[in-house]
Formats: structure tokens, C-alpha cells, sequence
């Protein structure tokens, strides 16, 4: 119809023979019709898309399409609607609206749906019952009344924070079949027999959508959490990497370069800023879900929620990490590349840790002992150096004591390389590497007393303003090296929060075979499955 | 039923002797009937808390029993049950359903609804065309092959970006109007006029809930998002001044006091940086609110969506200064002190900054030309200066040297004031205070051109190796300086937006009587309503 109005209005101007408006009305009809005829194109380009994305999508509106054609068959098929009548549509009406993306999600509101239903019969029949005894008149205001009040009462309950969070679905479906059944057995004299009718076609219904999602290509919420954890803790290992890299970039090479590994970092930590909702969504559904392995009690869907909560925070530092880079006030890149090394070896090391978290939370294994390994605590005391040595390396002969430093780093490398071989890979000595990092903080809090202590011998050296200035030009990078710092203390917490899911979930030990192989090829190829994506879908698509 | 089970238990258990176990039980039976005393009182408790919070919450359940009764009357009524029917129990269902928190979210549903019943109606009646024409056993199969194809496609469908933000719901309702329509032609001959009044009803049930909606109490979706960020930017202005005086707090004050203000600084910047999801549902909701201002066409609320994805950032920033509070290495606070004065300086302009624009979001008027003033530059100035100035700081005779510093800041900003008034209060000194900004930025960079001169000078100086301790122990205050810059960097670009927002809503032009009243008396005292809280209800308790 609305095609066609363009036209119409081309021979409206004609007649007044404006010529230039005719013209411009040609080129909109045009417009309009190349639109219209590019528009099937559009749609079967987004459908593969859609489809590429996540080829799940494609079975579960297969999936979706067989249970409606199953329940119409109660209608279509003479036998069975004998046995139950045109109630058969109710079976329709409860698989449009259940038969969700994720097994969690569709038992969710099946038992949501059930439980209400039950419910609500149940006072609808309790209130019929004392209004039976009545006259007509006084029957209606007695029903009038009921409806108002329970109608308030119910819609008040589903701002109570634990109904709402659980049961709001629930308590829609109560109000709606109460209402149902309240008001028409005003008219109806066997309602007891359409609500049993109703019921065991509502039953059927629930039963083909339970049938589908937990029998044929189920997805379980808890696998997309449990992926979605994993898919974060390697974008935020990417997005340090990334990050550290760009920072000490040479500029010989070309910008483009530049915005496109600013896309990487963006990429890699959007995702996790961003999780709240759904991770909570997913894992209330999963707490539906029955289990699904054989060794665990429960999974323990909250202390996902937790991790997410911790590598939110993580994920913050990275974003004021990334913010150095993107600041106004810069330190020099000479000045910037004295600092390269060790910095690099930090993100390095804070990165490798995270995959290696990735790959025991994919594995469902505990992480490797030597995850917070020496080299990290040797990349950290390189920096504090690199920081300390900062006035020497500004001297002309700073290659040499570079090299100096870094056979010394090597050297106590192969020191605690041997002492690590003579305490034997253990769960210990995982203690061992996290109270590395508490020495090394310990020992700092002990150097920074003794500089209390030098102060005294200060004044005379501080009169020389011109070190000031370095300092301020060193502000940024100073800010840039607290903040790496940081990240190394989150994820230390980090650490902790997956220890303690791995101990929750009994996660199968450590294995020192597994460790070497994926130790070195760092994993971190799997596919990006839009989780999020599917997931809102069956969020605010909710019924 | 539940309750009388431990006292079966307990039964059992006392033919077989065992005091012990007795005793248990009817330890666990006393606590399960004290749980079962406080129970109303439990949910007496939590009803007047959830008032209290929002008492809109009581008017929109009033609202709903309201609406219910009022389409209950359509059966209970003899005459209006005549004219419409059994049909009239459509009428409750459409209630229950559409009848949301929010006028936007209610037109949402309620259009969303119309739409997807008269399209699948048209579809239907189409498909019923096409499948009269044949045999019953060949139509039973046409029916159920369009039950499939339709149903896999719609639920494909849904998986689209732009169908799944808009039109989520409708696609759903399309489906369930479509199948019963569909399949309940194969056995009803009378379909149009079933379909006919289900539409009837349908309308008079939207009807009610738009009446009920738009027009008694009405809560705008518009109005929310207006409110939660002007909620947002107080936040954030509350958070960075608890930071900063957190930072500068002397020991001597209890530990106590110091939670107290970490907790204020946390709940200032939560509710901003977990804000996407509901800012998004919002701005689509009030899409479909009509306009209820007379000045602009439409609101922007895209370009509140924009605001608060610039304002999360902020809030970023401001976590990682307050990540500076709980780092472990930090910076003694004797050397603290000495920065004291220009931190918190800074700090109390970007918050009255913040609190300007949130006034000026709330009174929906442009922000004060004077919202960048010289105070935040000259703040940003002593605080630079005293970084660089940081050796001679150090030095006993700093009382002084801070004495002089404030007498000629305060003596610069009297020649300031006088430039100001002379400029005259226009919109065009916006800019001017802008661009202190950026000529105070142009003029960093040129300092560290200066700088890198300098450095030929400096190899005899930097052998002192002890200047660097100094910088080490500095390193933490350095990143928190550095931090307070960005956030004023990123404050620029947080006025920005709220000016595009201004200029696209078509604010009211800034009138300098306003200005001077709530400049002075900073106003922030709102009470915060827990948007998210009942939005939540109205998206995941979506249908």
C-alpha cells in the first residue's frame, strides 16, 4: 500500500506541471523501489549471518518448528482430539511461550508456569466455593472484589526482590489463570472439568517443551556461563598483551596498524565490562538445570557469578590501562623504551596466567601450580629496578647495564629455576609462588621504611630542581607502571576466586602432562560465540 | 503438609528410643514453627519496605487490580456480556500481559501485541484459503507443514538484531495468534468471526491498559532515564570528593569513619558502571512514549544512551583512583600531605562541575558557561606546579613557599575574575573555558619539548643515584595524579555530551539568577528511587 502512495502523488504534481518537483518525486519513487527490491537480499544476508554466528540458532527454531507441528497434531489427528478436545490449543499456547534457547531457561518458566497454574486454581476454586453460597448480585461484587484484591496483591509481590528474581513468570501466570478461571465460573457451571482439561493440556504442552530442550541438542546455560567465563578471562589476557604492546609500539610503523590493535584491546575487554546481567541471568537458569556431571553435587553457579564479579574489576584496571594510551599528556617514547623489557615481560606473564586460568576452567581442572610462576615475580623486581635505575639508564651507557642486569636476572632465573626442581611440582608449592608475590610486597614496605630513613640525607640533594622535571615528564609512564603493577595484585584475587570455584566444582587434579602442552601452545583459538547475544533473547524475549 | 512432617519423624523416632534424636528433632520442629511464626511478619516487613522505597509501586498495583476489575466487568455485567461474549476472558488475558511499570514499556507491548495478532490474522486467513480448497487429509498435512515453516522461521527471526530489539514480542505473539488461528480453522467453521471478537477484545484490553497507562499516574520510561542520570552524575561527583579526601584523610580519624567513606565512594560510582542494559531498555521503552514536552519534536534518548556509555567510562577512571586507596604499595602519607591542597582542589571542581551538569540535566536547561572555570585550571596548574616543585617541598621551609604559592594563585585568579566579567556572561565563554583546557594541555606538551632540551644537561646530575628512590616511593602518588588529570580530561568529553544533549533536546538557554543559586548551594539531596529495580521487573517480568 504505502508503495504505491509515491505514485499517486507524482500524478498530482504532473498536473500542476511543476517539473523540478516531478523530478525529485521520480528520483524518490526510485530510491524507494531499489529499496524495496534489495530488501529480500538484506534479509537472506542477515539470515546467514545469523546463522554463521551460531549455527545452534538454526536447530532451536528446528526445534521450535517440531514441537508446534507435534501439538497441532492433537488437533489435527481424530483420535486424539477426541480424547481432549479443542483444549488442545492450550498445549499450542504453553510451547510458543516456554520452549525457550537454553534447557535452564525453558524449566525455568515450565515450572514457573506450572507451579502458578496449580496455584491459582487452587484459591480460584477456594473463592467460587464461598461465593457459591450467594446470590447472584452479591456473587459478582464478591468476584469484583477477589479480582481487585489478589490483582493488587500479586503485581505488589513481584516487586519483592526474591519473587522477582525467581518466580516473577510465575506469579504473571497465577494472576492470569486465577483471573481465567474466577470470571468465566461466574457463567461456566463445570469449570472444574475445562480447568482439569486445561491442565492436562497445559502438561502436555510443558512435557513436549522439556522433551525438546533437555533430550534433542539440548544448551545448557551453565555450559554457555562456564564458556563465557573461559571466552572472558582470554580477552582480558589479550587485551593486556595488546595493551603493553601498543604502549612501547615504534612508531616507524603506520598508524592503521596502531586503531586496528586498539580495536583488539577494546574487543578483549568490552565483553567483560559489560557481563553482569547476562552472567546472572545464565546463572539463575543454570541453577534450574539438572546436573549434568557425574562428579559434583551441584555446580556452583553463584561462584561463577563471584568470578565474573572479580574480573569485572580486573577488567576496570585494564580500562585505565588502555586510558594511558590514549591520554593526553604522553611520556616520550624515548623515555618509554628504556621500560619496554620488563613491562612487556610483566603483561607477558599476567597474560599467560590468565590463559593458563582459561585452560584449567575449560578443562575443568585445577590450575597449575606454577601459575604465579618466577618469572612474573623476576619481570616485577626487573621493573622496580628499571624504575630505581632510571637516572643511570638515562646515561649514554645504559646498554651495558642493561645486559649487565639481564645476565644477573638470568643467572637468578636459573637459581630459582633449580630450587623449584628440588621442591618438586606439587599443590604446595603453589603456596610457595603466591608467597612470592607477598615477599616481594613485604620487601617493598621494608625498602620503602629504609628510604624513610634516607631521608634525612635528602635536603641538600633535593635544592637540585631540575630532577623534578623528569619526574613530571615520567608521570604518565610512573601511572602507566602502577597500574601494571595493579593488574598483578587483581590477579592474585583472580587466582583465589578460580582455587576456590575449582575446589567447589571438584575440578579433577592437576595433571604435569596436560601442563606442559598447553603451557606452551597457548590455546586461545576457539571460536567467539556471541553468548550474550542468544542469550537476550531469551532474557527480554521472555514470554 | 510440610509442616507436620518432623512431628511424623518425630514419632517415628520415639518408638525406637533414642533420646538424642528426639531431642534434635524437636529442636529442628521449634525452629521450623518460630520460622513459620515470623513469617508474616517477614513479608509484613518486607511489603512496607518495598512501599517505602517507591510508593509508585503501590499506585501501579492499585492500577492493575483496577484494570482487571474494570475488564471483569465485561462478563460479570449481563447487558456487555451479551454484546461480547466468552470472548471477554481475552480481554483479562491482554490486561494481565501488557499492563506495565512504565507508559513506554505498556505502549511497547500493547502495539507490539496489535501488530503481530493482525498480521498473523492476515497470514492465517491466507493460509486457510490456499489449504479449503483440498481434501482433509491433504489440508491436515498443508497445516502442519505451515505450522513448521512459520513457526522455524519466526523463531529464526528472532535471532535478528533490529527484529529482536523492537519487535521481540510482537514476533512471539504473532506465532501463538497464528497457530491458534491456523489450526483452529481445520475444525471451526466460523473462524473469521471467532478471530473478529478475540480482536475486539484484544482492543478493548489494550485499551484499558493505555487508559490506565497513559493517563492515571502515569510513570514515563523518558522520565526515568532523565532522572537516573542526573542520579548518575551526582554519584560520580559524591564518589571522586570521598576519594580524594579518603586519600588526604589523616590517620589520627578512625578506621571506622574511613569503611564508612570507602563505602560512600563505591555506592556513588555501582550504579553507573553496571548501567547498560537498563539505560538501553529505557531509551527503547520511552521510543514509543509519546512526547510530552511542547519544545522539541522528539527526545533525544539515544543521546542519553551515549551519555551514559561516556559517563561508565568516567566511572572507570574514578574505580581505578579508587583502586589507588587499597592498593599495597602506597605512598607514606607525609609525602601525601604535601599534594594535599591542589588534589583536592581539582577534585572539588570536577565534582561541582558534575553537579552543574547534573542541575542542569534535571532543570532540562544548558549548563553554565562558567562550568569549566578558572578554578579548575588553576587547581590543575598548582597541582603541576607542585609536582615539579616537589624537591623544594621537601625542604623544611615549605610553609612558605606554599604560603607565596597561594597568595600568587589567589592574586591570578582576582586578575581572572576581573578578564571574566569583562568577557561578559555568553554563551561563547563556554568555549573560552573549553579551550583553558587545551591551551593548558598545548602547553604540557610544549613543557616536555622544553624538557627534552634540558636533558643534554642532565648526565652529571642523574649520577646521583638516590634522586630515584624518591621517584620509587612516589610511583602510587604519581598514578593517582595522573588519574585525577584523566578524569578532568574525561570530564571534557562528559560536557560535550551533555551540551549535544542540550542543543538536540532543546534546553532552556542558561539564565544567571539559576545559576547563582544552585552554584552555591549544591543541591543533591534528591532521594535516589532504585530505578533499575523496578525497570528489572518491567524487562525480565516482560510478558
Amino acid at each position: 500500500m504505502l508503495v504505491f502512495l509515491p505514485r499517486f502523488h507524482v500524478e498530482k504534481k504532473d498536473q500542476m506541471g511543476d517539473n523540478h518537483q516531478k523530478m525529485q518525486m521520480k528520483k524518490h519513487l526510485q530510491v524507494t523501489m531499489n529499496k524495496i527490491k534489495q530488501f529480500p537480499i538484506l534479509c537472506w544476508k542477515t539470515s546467514k549471518k545469523v546463522g554463521a554466528e551460531d549455527p545452534r540458532r538454526i536447530i532451536h527454531s528446528l526445534k521450535v518448528g517440531l514441537s508446534l507441528t507435534l501439538v497441532s497434531l492433537l488437533y489435527l489427528i481424530q483420535p486424539l482430539f477426541k480424547g481432549i478436545g479443542s483444549n488442545a490449543l492450550w498445549a499450542v499456547m504453553t510451547v510458543v511461550v516456554v520452549l525457550e534457547f537454553t534447557a535452564g531457561a525453558t524449566l525455568c518458566k515450565g515450572l514457573n508456569r506450572g507451579l502458578g497454574t496449580l496455584l491459582a486454581g487452587s484459591l480460584a476454586f477456594f473463592i467460587e466455593g464461598v461465593a457459591n453460597r450467594t446470590g447472584k448480585v452479591f456473587r459478582a461484587c464478591f468476584i469484583g472484589a477477589a479480582v481487585f484484591l489478589i490483582g493488587s496483591a500479586a503485581t505488589y509481590m513481584r516487586f519483592f526482590p526474591k519473587i522477582k528474581k525467581n518466580y516473577d513468570y510465575g506469579v504473571v501466570i497465577f494472576l492470569l489463570t486465577f483471573n481465567l478461571i474466577t470470571v468465566s465460573s461466574y457463567r461456566v457451571d463445570n469449570v472444574l472439568k475445562i480447568a482439569h482439561d486445561r491442565l492436562y493440556t497445559i502438561a502436555i504442552g510443558c512435557g513436549v517443551c522439556l522433551l525438546m530442550s533437555l533430550l534433542i541438542f539440548p544448551n545448557w546455560s551453565g555450559e554457555e556461563l562456564h564458556n563465557s567465563t573461559v571466552l572472558k578471562l582470554e580477552g582480558l589476557a589479550k587485551s593486556i598483551e595488546a595493551c603493553v604492546n601498543e604502549y612501547f609500539f615504534d612508531t616507524e610503523i603506520d598508524e592503521n596498524k596502531e586503531s586496528c590493535s586498539g580495536d583488539q584491546i577494546y574487543k578483549g575487554y568490552k565483553a567483560v565490562l559489560d557481563s553482569k546481567s547476562t552472567d546472572e541471568t545464565l546463572a539463575l537458569q543454570a541453577s534450574w538445570e539438572p546436573r549434568h556431571s557425574s562428579h559434583c553435587y551441584r555446580f556452583p553457579w553463584q561462584q561463577y557469578v563471584k568470578l565474573g564479579g572479580v574480573l569485572r574489576h580486573f577488567g576496570y584496571t585494564v580500562v585505565a590501562l588502555h586510558g594511558c594510551l590514549q591520554t593526553e599528556i604522553q611520556t616520550p617514547r624515548s623515555v618509554r623504551i628504556l621500560f619496554k623489557d620488563p613491562c612487556t615481560r610483566v603483561a607477558r606473564e599476567v597474560s599467560k596466567a590468565l590463559i593458563e586460568l582459561a585452560n584449567s576452567i575449560r578443562n575443568r581442572r585445577h590450575c597449575s601450580p606454577e601459575i604465579l610462576s618466577d618469572h612474573l615475580h623476576e619481570a616485577l623486581q626487573d621493573l622496580n629496578k628499571a624504575i630505581k635505575s632510571q637516572p643511570r639508564l638515562f646515561l649514554g651507557s645504559n646498554k651495558n647495564q642493561a645486559r649487565n642486569m639481564l645476565a644477573l636476572a638470568a643467572a637468578q632465573a636459573g637459581q630459582k629455576q633449580n630450587e623449584k626442581r628440588q621442591l618438586g611440582v606439587s599443590l604446595s608449592s603453589v603456596k610457595t609462588d603466591s608467597s612470592a608475590l607477598m615477599e616481594w610486597k613485604t620487601k617493598r614496605v621494608s625498602e620503602q621504611s629504609r628510604e624513610a630513613e634516607r631521608k634525612v640525607l635528602r635536603p641538600q640533594l633535593s635544592k637540585i630542581a631540575i630532577t623534578s622535571l623528569e619526574f613530571s615528564e615520567a608521570l604518565p609512564f610512573a601511572a602507566f607502571a602502577s597500574l601494571l603493577v595493579e593488574t598483578v595484585a587483581k590477579l592474585d584475587i583472580v587466582i583465589d576466586e578460580v582455587e576456590e570455584l575449582g575446589r567447589i566444582a571438584c575440578f579433577k587434579e592437576f595433571k604435569n602432562g596436560d601442563d606442559e602442552e598447553e603451557h606452551i601452545t597457548v590455546k586461545c583459538e576457539k571460536p567467539k560465540i556471541s553468548v550474550s547475544q542468544n542469550q537476550l533473547s531469551s532474557v527480554s524475549g521472555a514470554e
